[in-house]
């Protein structure tokens, strides 16, 4: 009954990659010319491939063992970590998305994307040490010197040395501007690094000869709270004009954090005990920097509920198609259990909202593509605007149905759900993390009603939310199947432009508490009718596709069903949000607790 | 920043008693004479301060050490179990609502019903031995011989023995009637059991003398499925005929799962190899004296999601009131996190629902009380039905909430909510059981939807709504405060009224797929109304006695905070599910898996 495999679910991801979003039109944009669809699909195979094989047998093991701090100060990873690491940058995994001249494939986040989800449902545990480093290639890829990015780019791309992000401490989670690390400057240009860090993930570990540890900390007179945040550059190992590497830096892993998951990352407490450290960019600017890199680590932590959620689906409808209980109706003979109604329910329940939160995931990405690469200032610039309003959304969004995804997975596999040989509740436990770092799903949710609604003085939002009216109008026009589609999207629309309305005026009206007592009702409003609208344009494909070789019949009339079973039956949750976001602050402020 | 502690919430308990359900008019009914409210308050005070100071503190001892099963069979619970078992029993608490006639208290089930939603919250994991216990008593009671109930009874209410229900065997699970496990007459009047069952909480322990197991089993020429089942008592140590302890008999924990949580509580595998049973009752009956005793059981474990959710709510409340982050809207320095809007949401969606389970539970157990002991016939049935529909309400929408309140307690906790030390962690691992034992949520919503619906051909559930109908005309008479309570409960009444009318037509037309299919999503509607109904009734109350001298003016006004909160905020949920449950079965139907 242990049903613990997992198969990159390719044809679905192929589907949105050329029918939703569109990399064929991303294939045309200077510097993405090798990107070409058919390139594209062929390393997501491989990808598929390698992930499934090398990393998703070690997950349970992962779990089982944990990673430890030995007393030296050094971590051990779980057993076949370290070779399926090597193995990993053997392939050349890690450097696909990033630009060529430091070693990289130079493909579009959105394929990277595409790899990630595939990687993270593989082994979830084992992916936060690339995520990590992703998200220190692409702050110094910004913000780093000439010189910084030749020290540590390559190494990094290439996946030979990974990289941490160190912000919190123990007083300062969401409040970041409350960190106290300081850094003082030596007399040789560099800095001296003092503090303490939490939560720091894989910030000690035996996969690599190296760790580029991204530091915030407060220079000599830095302003209060966030304007006074400076970013470092801490190595594990001190690096050489050659390359070659020096003596251990004083930095050191003092504990590890017991967790409900994710047990094969290390969750470090980190000591900088006056490490030397190298600044990035200029002093006091480490916020901006940060922001500007956040989306795409958002995206990636959104990603996380996808994956999971699709992994514990396989698992579960693997497992109902096996386990046999009672007699489902018009059955001669005891029936699995995928023949019941109430698990049919559940299970078209998952895939509805794991193929929505995939197309607004990849969506996303496609958006940074665009705004990165389009020659056109005026797209590029609704794009980058469409990405920050939709990456607090796939985050959000994304976790918190990553949670609910994998309870229904649990919920699926009965009494043996709750039994750890299964393997369904590690996912369960696992994404439990997700809704609370890269920014908790109520920050989310505050940036999203509080910034994003406000770009570009609200057109950004209106944009998007016209552009998910049209999408309805057309599948009204379009014929009996996708009429029901459109009909119910056109009226989550409404209920979605109406929030939206009540919290850009209250906005207007100075009234911030009420704003922010709508934002997290809002950011769920606004996944569910991201999602309809995603899994609309999806039927509508499917729709113009029929009778194409590609996919079967099957697959895309399947595509309408998803998008009906979604529009009809779960999008009507949207309405019912709209009491909760229009309320304003008074009953949460009148609460005493 | 570790809050591990647990108050019983006796005043919150002592309003619904009074004021909600009615213990002053059960101390009226023959037997319960001396249940009067001052005397079931100050039991419960005493039960208060005993859980919360034996039990509490055990909680994550028992969650780090788990009962272990030794080379011998035997099982030996974490530190401290035993001991505080001892002062359970030594303290009379197993025996309050038992008849006197075999050394119960004879106390209301409601009162039970309260001390349960204290000791589950304490320590979940423990309270399953009572629990368990509980249920083969309650079996003895209505269907064990003059013999059975002499030989066994009295120490089962006392706790010096405890019980377990064995049903499952690995091909039967929610199909009990797939169970093979046989028993074959002896000479002497007695069976031999033989048979393998799973998951059988404390199936084997260290806490008391013996352990008196039921088995579900089949006797020879039985017929097949649920109508050939028959249940044993199977005793862990055979009883000589003047009561003391014999021989071993032969049934063993060969094994014990690895499970997500409630680790303290060992969940066995069984192995009856010949064992010595003695028939209960009359062959082939075992799954209607099942049923008999399913209400009882399933509502102590709907209550768990109401405990786990009130503990949960306690440390997420002391800690956001602790930590600091940020500055709220208008405050003018570092604020408490309790400050801010979002975490108010969080704090207030918890409360709401909470206090809407609690009085839903208790509600159900007046129920039971009353068609157990009131003297007019046709009350005793009204109430019987109503119980048996608020029976799977209570359990199912109980026990996702308890998931969902505890998983908001995680959040509230930020990255100290998924490290185990923090203990919260540990509540959403315990409680995830809830939604899956003694018959799974979906299989509540078909017992719902299937049976309780069509109760006296419909009028039962008829009366409950038009209940709620008169609750929210009286709330929209009662002026300002109440009057957006009444007209929220309206709308949501109708909504349900109008899924109900649906669900029995498609009965009535013999669509029964369709009822099976819009099963889930009507028991979520009918929980998320039956709560605001109740929330209502209790802001009526509030209302009603403001200015008495037993709650606080500050305490009763919250009531109708809270009420209005859930009302406006909460319940358009309701509606939003009623395209699920109408549905019908067609795209479940139609998804290909």
């Amino acid at each position: 009954m242990t049903v613990t495999g997992y198969a990159a679910p390719l044809t679905d991801m192929r589907f949105v990659l050329e029918h939703v979003v569109d990399i064929g039109a991303l294939a045309a944009l200077a510097g993405f010319e090798h990107a070409d669809p058919a390139t594209v699909i062929g390393i997501l195979e491989e990808a598929g491939r390698f992930f499934a094989e090398q990393l998703a047998p070690l997950n349970r093991v992962g779990d089982v063992q944990h990673s430890r701090r030995n007393d030296d100060g050094s971590v051990t990873t779980p057993e076949g970590f370290a070779k399926a690491y090597q193995r990993y940058v053997d392939a050349g995994w890690p450097a696909v998305p990033f630009p060529p001249e430091y070693g990289g494939g130079g493909f579009p986040w959105v394929v990277a994307v595409a790899m990630q989800e595939v990687m993270t449902a593989a082994n979830m545990a084992f992916s936060l040490c690339p995520l990590l480093t992703q998200g220190a290639i692409d702050m110094l890829l910004h913000y780093g010197s000439e010189e910084q990015r030749e020290t540590y780019l390559s190494k990094m791309v290439t996946g030979e040395w990974t990289g941490t992000m160190n912000l919190t401490e123990p007083q300062a989670g969401s409040d970041v501007g409350a960190l106290t690390t300081r850094a003082v400057p030596a007399d040789d240009g560099s800095w001296r690094v003092t503090g303490q860090k939490i939560f720091i993930t894989y910030g000690e570990h035996d996969l690599a000869d190296n760790i580029v540890h991204l530091v915030l900390a407060r220079v000599p007179d830095a302003p209060p709270g966030t304007k006074g945040i400076s970013c470092f550059i801490v190595p594990k190992v001190l690096v050489a004009a050659d390359g070659s590497l020096g003596p251990r830096n004083a930095v050191e892993c003092v504990s590890i954090e017991e967790k409900m998951g994710i047990n094969a990352s290390p969750t470090c407490v980190m000591a900088y005990d006056g490490a030397t450290g190298f600044l990035v960019g200029e002093a006091n600017q480490g916020m901006r920097y940060m922001f500007k890199m956040m989306n795409t680590a958002r995206l990636s932590v959104g990603l996380e509920g996808l994956s999971l959620g699709e992994r514990a689906y396989q698992q579960a409808v693997a497992y109902a198609a096996e386990r046999r209980q009672g007699q489902a109706p018009g059955a001669s003979a005891g029936s699995a259990i995928v023949d019941h109604p109430d698990v049919r329910r559940m299970l078209l329940t998952m895939r509805a909202q794991i193929e929505a939160l995939r197309c607004v995931a990849y969506l996303t990405a496609e958006c940074m593509d665009l705004a990165a690469r389009h020659p056109d200032a005026s797209v590029r610039e609704a794009r980058q605007e469409l990405a920050d309003l939709l990456t607090p959304i796939s985050k959000g969004w994304g976790t918190d149905l990553g949670v609910e995804l994998t309870s229904i997975a649990v919920q699926v596999h009965g009494g043996m759900g709750y039994v750890e040989e299964t393997g369904v509740a590690q996912h369960y436990r696992d994404i439990r993390i997700a809704p609370i770092y890269e920014g908790t799903n109520g920050i989310q949710a505050i940036d999203l009603v509080g910034r994003k609604l406000g770009l570009r003085d609200g057109a950004a939002v209106t944009e998007l939310l016209d552009a998910i009216a049209a999408t309805a109008a057309e599948a009204i026009g379009a014929g009996d199947d996708l009429n029901v589609i459109g009909i119910a999207l056109d009226g989550a629309q409404h209920a979605l432009r109406q929030a939206t309305t009540w919290l850009r005026q209250a906005s207007a009206d100075g009234r911030h508490d009420d704003v922010l007592a709508g934002a997290t009702p809002y950011l769920r409003m606004a996944g569910v009718v991201a999602g309809g609208w995603m899994l609309a344009r999806s039927a509508l494909a499917a729709s113009a596709i029929q009778g194409e070789a590609t996919f079967t019949d099957e697959f895309l009339a399947q595509k309408t069903v998803t998008a009906r079973f979604y529009a009809t039956q779960l999008l009507p949750q949207a309405a019912g949000l709209l009491p909760a976001v229009t309320a304003g602050v008074e009953d949460l402020a009148a609460a005493r607790f």
